[in-house]
């Protein structure tokens, strides 16, 4: 593999010296971006567009000749998990995911195989392989997965939901079917982020969209013990170089310092926390990713500048911030506004690591 | 006026001694209740049953001829307000409010009038006073608001909304103009809750849902300070009794201090709050209400029972804690498990009162 040219991402998320803050954003190959339409256009829907490793790797490399940005991460989707374990991933126009099965009771979860990266995700694999290589050490790969719980959501309910009824109902009433499932899921998350990073990847980072709908101590029992079992199990370093895991629990910002004690590298912020308290509360332990709130990139480039400062200033002086959004970015960004996030990012934070 | 019966609620509220801890629900008289339906079909609509004095009393009544409740609260929508300025509140057929006119510039903000309760919101105070007379002192009644935020929210989107790109960027780009909207929506709701107050009401809570979808900073900009305001405008003593408020931000609590310095009584707390780290942080301040998850009510009576259980233990002993879901009750939930929950806490609390 080529020599890295920008390590930033990764020496940030170990706290090491950098020379500005390292940034990326959530979803930074989108819709917001023509090329990325265009891709999409070529491909015909999004899942041909998520298994074509060619063009997986076309969209993942896009925002990259666009921007100065410090990280790639993998074109996925994160129900891919659950697609290869036979539940029958699609997308209705306009809807959101779908999948064909539900999983609703201990038989069910009984019956649901742990995929085998190579076997089973070969499409994700290969991609991560293709995009390293075309790469070619610009910067580094994230590999990426949804949290076991996140996952088990979109498996009960058998798509989106508003208040996750289905797959609350189920830890709360049969709590043992639940924790198989979630154990199973584990097991496969783990197995796919290993495969990822055996592949090419050279940090992680687990989505846990929706564990902040639950309660504090459902929370811990359903979706943090999950992420820590995969943190337990993750390769954490290979070619001799560290390979950092970043926790992303959207709306949780109540508990940070149980996520930092789970062992992980890095958390990443929603926008409604404030990262000098985050960093008050837990800088010691982790490296912090965020925070800046994705509608802010509807605002003027004056403004957009003004609210990179302040997040900077929050964080203060010293190693261990990646600035990122708090959220994927949305399809409606002005391009331009994108820009100026990313520039002012690296302008305005030399400052702050002398 | 007749004699309180049961002031278990105002009591706790006030953090004085009660027998057993006071409970409610946020939307008890819902879509949930066969009752309610029918009365809602009577009515024909969703705002003819709110601009119905009679109607509205009838449905505020049922829950408390069915459960043990300690409160009752009006029946009403938390968008009067913004369609007594003259944007043209209504309803479509499973999409939720819409406005006929937005609110996006100074103009239009200046262009708005701060509604007089008895003249353009009556059919409001005439519930108020047509429920406290019915009542006859069985339990105390909230009269309520939405929050100024999250008024602007709908009066900018003209509806609902998802990421709230208009209403933020209208407050990232036009600060001004926001906050003349938010001033003006603050007297509107100090207006409105006092003329409540003064028709009857003997606790009123300002339900602030959108707050926590703001940055941290943002919050305290643009949510809080409002809500401060109104709580520096109201009336707080009525008849020798104390009016207490109560200001509920969902997802607000990564800022339960800075909510509790506005001077407020209590604090609403959703779900995902740990309510024995709540107390702690500032329980010596305020009351706290809350904070079942309401899905918790597809679970097992037995399961019911058992969180219940674990909230009462986490608030742990003495006054000062009202019980409530964390979020309003929804349409599908057993009216029976409604029952186990309210029976519940009564039954299980009053060990934390000895």
């Amino acid at each position: 593999m080529s020599e890295l040219k920008n390590d930033r991402f990764l020496r940030a998320l170990l706290k090491q010296p950098v020379d500005v803050t390292p940034v990326w954003m959530m979803r930074q190959a989108g819709r917001y971006l023509p090329e990325y339409r265009a891709s999409r256009a070529k491909a015909g829907d999004f899942m041909s567009l998520c298994m074509n490793p060619e063009l997986a790797c076309e969209v993942t490399l896009q925002p990259l000749d666009r921007y100065p940005l410090d990280a790639a991460i993998l074109f996925s989707d994160i129900l891919t998990i659950p697609d290869a374990m036979g539940l029958g991933l699609y997308f209705e126009t306009g809807e959101g995911p779908r999948f064909k099965k539900t999983v609703r009771s201990a038989e069910d979860v009984a019956s649901l195989p742990v995929p085998d990266p190579e076997r089973d995700l070969g499409y994700v694999m290969d991609a991560v392989r293709t995009i390293r290589r075309e790469l070619n050490g610009r910067v580094p790969l994230i590999g990426f997965s949804g949290s076991p719980w996140t996952l088990a959501t979109y498996m009960v309910e058998g798509g989106s939901s508003k208040d996750f009824r289905q797959a609350k109902a189920m830890a709360f009433n049969q709590p043992e079917a639940m924790h198989a499932l979630l154990d199973k899921l584990a097991q496969s998350v783990t197995t796919y982020l290993n495969g990822q990073i055996n592949a090419g990847a050279q940090a992680v980072q687990i989505f846990d969209t929706w564990g902040g709908a639950l309660s504090s101590s459902a929370y811990l029992e359903f979706s943090l013990a999950y992420m820590k079992k995969i943190v337990d199990g993750l390769i954490r370093e290979k070619d001799g170089r560290k390979i950092p895991v970043i926790l992303f629990t959207k709306n949780g910002g109540q508990w940070l310092e149980s996520i930092a004690a789970t062992g992980t590298d890095a958390l990443g912020l929603d926008w409604t926390t404030d990262i000098a308290k985050a960093r008050a509360r837990v800088g010691d332990q982790v490296a912090l990713q965020g925070n800046m709130d994705p509608t802010m990139l509807y605002a003027s480039p004056e403004r957009i500048r003004q609210e990179v400062a302040s997040i900077l200033a929050g964080y203060g002086n010293g190693s261990g911030h990646v600035f990122n959004l708090g959220h994927g970015i949305t399809p409606e960004v002005d391009p331009e506004h994108a820009r100026v996030f990313i520039e002012s990012v690296h302008e305005l934070s030399a400052q702050y690591h002398q």
